[in-house]
């Protein structure tokens, strides 16, 4: 969702930070730092009885750490289309099926994305090229001790916490 | 976690958007933006069977969401005193027992934002004035349901989920 009122303050390729009017009780009106976002998916590709993850650095934290493949994105693509081509660039699989797990808002204060999160299943080689600018290893775990590792603290992206546990939970684990 | 090449793009009063060199194999170099961010407190206020949550609404998706109780830290706060004051901002409750939920990072491609989960007892009234820009209402809801919610994706918000899953987790409900 965008308003009227916003004022671009930096536009990025993928995203942009924008000033947005916020109407305060007694007429005050201030403005908002707010990241204008695509949105993106978040996708829990199924192998078998495992579990596709990446082992990915991330600049901002300066460490590499556990996720499920996801990305961000393009304009005016299709959410599914966005998954399946996320899917193939990430891990070099293709699926037949995508299942929704529905969708999260990662960071509500600060932006407006939305995050859709889907079963993949069927999987079949058929890579993309990687985007050059990310450092992705794969790992192949089962579904079972990356539950517990959501629930007790050990996995720390957020939205790979929420992945794992609903699909789970949609598969009656 | 900053870094000596961080190059300030706009500077917030909580945050700031920084360009951040990334080094590609082949010796190229890029920049690519983050979130400069101080990290965040994510509170599950237990008052009897209840859960106090917030209604709160968000101006970067223009609606009013469920979510547990959350804030920024100051620069130089600690997180335990931070956890305080933000429970007694939003919610009006001090507690006695802040326990830890764990951490978490929301957006790891965006920003370098740490959320420390903290469950919260022993609460006694003693407010604190809210932020004016923020517009709240207190929802005091039980957990297990919440506990349904948070599986079935009623709930949206990231933080909120994963705090409410881990402490029904914490409790072994």
């Amino acid at each position: 969702m965008t308003s009227r009122s916003d004022e671009t303050l930096w536009q990025g390729s993928a995203w942009r930070l924008v000033g947005r009017e916020i109407h305060l009780p007694g007429g005050v009106t201030r403005k908002k730092p707010i990241i204008d976002h695509p949105g993106s998916v978040v996708l829990l590709p199924l192998l078998e009885d495992r579990v596709v993850m990446v082992w990915q650095y991330r600049l901002a934290l300066d460490q590499s750490i556990l996720e499920l493949p996801a990305g961000t994105r393009h304009p005016g693509e299709a959410w599914e289309e966005c998954a399946q081509r996320e899917l193939r660039e990430e891990t070099g699989y293709r699926a037949a099926q995508f299942v929704s797990l529905g969708h999260i808002w990662p960071g509500p204060g600060l932006t407006n994305e939305q995050m859709r999160l889907y079963l993949a299943t069927g999987l079949t080689l058929d890579p993309l090229p990687q985007d050059e600018d990310e450092q992705i290893e794969i790992r192949l775990l089962p579904l079972e001790p990356l539950l517990r590792m959501a629930l007790d603290g050990d996995l720390e992206d957020a939205k790979s916490i929420i992945g794992i546990i609903r699909a789970a939970h949609h598969l009656k684990i």
